[in-house]
């Protein structure tokens, strides 16, 4: 017998995902931020798929205000939904919740939802209710590509520059439960053509930026110096800061990667479009060299494994 | 303050349905079985969109076959596919459990899934897992239908013959963990067009045919003497034995209406196409005389309502 705390979340996923199988309308399947299906009954568009969830207690406190714990329920899938740059289009919730909890408290966590549905061009369209422990969100979302042409966590190139969206660390002070989904820069990188890899930072820029650097047979090196980090991030030394925003997790901003000979005019392009900050923070390299952080003494290289969060093993979010 | 305990699931959706709006695509939103969309990116087919969960401890016992846990987690989304005579394409599944669960226990759910999966031509292409007290599987479904043609519970009309497949009652003792929901039989009806309305036998035929009747601003008459009773049944009383039928839920039948001067040829039709019973068990009145049901004693009339289970209300299955 294996517990899953002794496995972690991504290696029980591997196994869960060695029992299904794909049809062949199925492009990107278990494992990816988004699943996409390209149906038969369509020429020129794909369907993007997600689903996530918020639990009381662990991603959101028990007196969190409700109509934010909406927010961060739908704002997680949207999150996905933007490192393919999909449209947003359709969503379903799943509530869990006590049999005493007061009706009001659910219709903010509806409210929360909605408001950030109704910007992004979203419809909540159905769902489900449930008794449980405490109060949980199921949230599966929707969304359209052109066939094709998602952007993928599996496509950098080594020689590529790497990217991020916004700036990174000490979510937990609050901004997890107000981010905005970059559901419009998302959009923009894919129409543009510049990204040639995508993810959002969900896990942390360490294990985010590990995980799409493996799903693309590529090394990555990030320069600690160049990593912006949050004005959300409390201490004031840089070593802790850095390790802050390498580490924290849930900054939802995008992680991407442009074509070393594009980046100028990639650069010139965004600042055009986005008033929000885009940094280049590293390149993808030869598988060879691993994943790694220059630290900020400029000389240390040290492995990207080990720093960021994890479900169900090395927790610690609360 | 209103506690969802005293409201009741009904009222409780209602509610939240009120907070949400929805796009111009959506020809079905929240509060049927299923969600229907029309996506202007396809001619000629519609999405089906549906979500269900089962929960340790209210859907199934913390010793329940895992298998067979995820063959209902899977299952009961299907059948509200089947309603709508959908063929099932894409699903998802969010995973809720403790830390120290073991993972062979959750392979044998994702087997108990992807084997009722494959059955009916559905990928299961993602998910999320996330810690939690008990196990959960949120489930997410989608299908789809030529444009126009998904049945829905809201068109039955006055003298419309009511029909259910198979028998009904006593799942509680097995059934509601390894029923086949019955997705040939809906795209049958469907593509046949025999069906003026149609839902699935969830919480109980008396609740599901309200429901089916309201939609439609009708009345609904059932005759007690001939709604089929299921062997699981395990009373020798008559009486006992229709209210069990009536009421006990979980029997993911198709209940559905056939105008009434087609019916015999629908009959015929079925008996040549299934083996599984189909049984007239009553017809759509007018909406002025309820929702009722005929005694056997042959005279007296009940109302509908007041039988079959709800969440968080009256409840009765564990």
């Amino acid at each position: 017998m294996t517990r899953l705390s002794e496995l972690g979340e991504r290696k029980a996923i591997e196994r869960f995902a060695g029992v299904f199988s794909a049809g062949k309308d199925v492009s990107v399947g278990i494992g990816d931020d988004c699943a996409i299906v390209s149906p038969t009954w369509s020429q020129d568009t794909d369907l993007v798929l997600t689903s996530d969830a918020v639990l009381e207690s662990i991603h959101f406190r028990p007196d969190a205000d409700a109509t934010k714990v909406g927010h961060k329920a739908l704002g997680r899938c949207l999150s996905d939904l933007a490192s393919t740059g999909a449209a947003p289009a359709w969503g379903l919730i799943n509530l869990v919740c006590r049999q005493d909890q007061d009706v009001e408290r659910l219709e903010a966590c509806c409210s929360g939802a909605e408001e950030l549905a109704r910007r992004v061009g979203l419809s909540i369209v159905g769902g489900d209710t449930s008794r449980g422990d405490s109060l949980q969100l199921h949230v599966f979302c929707m969304g359209t590509v052109p066939r094709g042409t998602a952007l993928l966590r599996s496509s950098a190139r080594p020689g590529d520059s790497v990217y991020v969206t916004g700036s990174l660390g000490g979510s937990i002070h609050g901004r997890h439960l107000s981010f905005d989904p970059r559901i419009e820069e998302g959009l923009w990188l894919r129409h543009q053509g510049f990204a040639s890899a995508a993810i959002d930072i969900s896990d942390g820029l360490a294990i985010d930026a590990g995980r799409l650097a493996a799903s693309s047979g590529c090394g990555i090196l990030l320069d600690g110096s160049k990593i912006p980090i949050s004005a959300n991030v409390a201490s004031d030394d840089p070593a802790q800061r850095l390790r802050h925003a390498l580490a924290d997790g849930e900054d939802y901003e995008l992680l991407f990667c442009v074509s070393g000979n594009k980046s100028r005019d990639f650069e010139a392009a965004w600042r055009q479009r986005f008033e929000l900050a885009c940094t280049a923070v590293g390149t993808v390299q030869d598988a060879a060299h691993g994943t790694r952080y220059l630290e900020l003494d400029g000389e240390t290289l040290r492995p990207l494994d080990g720093a960021g969060y994890e479900h169900f093993r090395d927790h610690t979010v609360e």
